[in-house]
Order: structure tokens, then C-alpha cells, then sequence
């Protein structure tokens, strides 16, 4: 499964905060996170870097 | 592999831009795009949707 797992970047930590992430969808506050069992999550941050093949997806917060 | 293919959006239709698509970096002005063999792309467009497990990554020109 090709699934991510989503890090909030917290100054030089990645703090782990949803896994199994299937979708993503920016908006206009945040980004709206959904898991392979349908468990959504709201974030107010915005993507900085994915990499699909490690199954990461760094966002920071909205400052 | 979990590579995902990068659409763009115009209008109605999502025209394909990149394939097996590894990395995305949100920049300024738009995402920065690489594939898996290291091939990569600038696009002034920003991440509209993402569903992973179907290998899809919309994007949207930034108006």
C-alpha cells in the first residue's frame, strides 16, 4: 500500500501526526488529511516536502 | 513502488505533466517535481488533491 505517514516539522523535530495518510487536500487554512479507514484530520499547516517513496509527508505550521 | 503520477488541471480535464513522481517541494511560485530517476521539474502550480493510493497528485495553475 502506498499510503504516508504525515510529520508536523516542530523547529528540527518531525513529530509524527497521522499514519496511513491516503488523501490530502490543501485549503485555504490548512490541509485536510484522510486515512486508509476513512479518519479525517485537519492540520493548520501547509506542505513543505513529500517523498512518496519513503512514505513522508513533512508539513509546518501555518505561521 | 509509491510513486505517484502529477496531474495538471485545465478546467475539466487533467492533463498528465509528470510520471512516477518521487518528491514534491512547494515552493513560492509553484512545486518543484522529481521522479524517481531524478528528473526534475518546475511547475507554477500548486497541490490541489492527492489520493496516494491511486498514484494521483492534482495540480492547479496559481492564478
Amino acid at each position: 500500500m502506498c499510503e504516508s505517514n504525515v510529520y508536523l516539522q516542530d523547529g528540527e523535530n518531525e513529530v509524527l501526526i497521522m499514519e496511513s495518510v491516503d488523501t490530502i487536500e490543501p485549503c485555504e487554512n490548512g490541509v485536510n488529511l484522510m486515512d486508509i479507514l476513512g479518519r479525517q484530520m485537519f492540520v493548520p499547516a501547509r506542505i513543505k516536502a513529500m517523498t512518496l517513496l519513503n512514505h513522508r509527508i513533512i508539513v509546518e505550521k501555518i505561521s
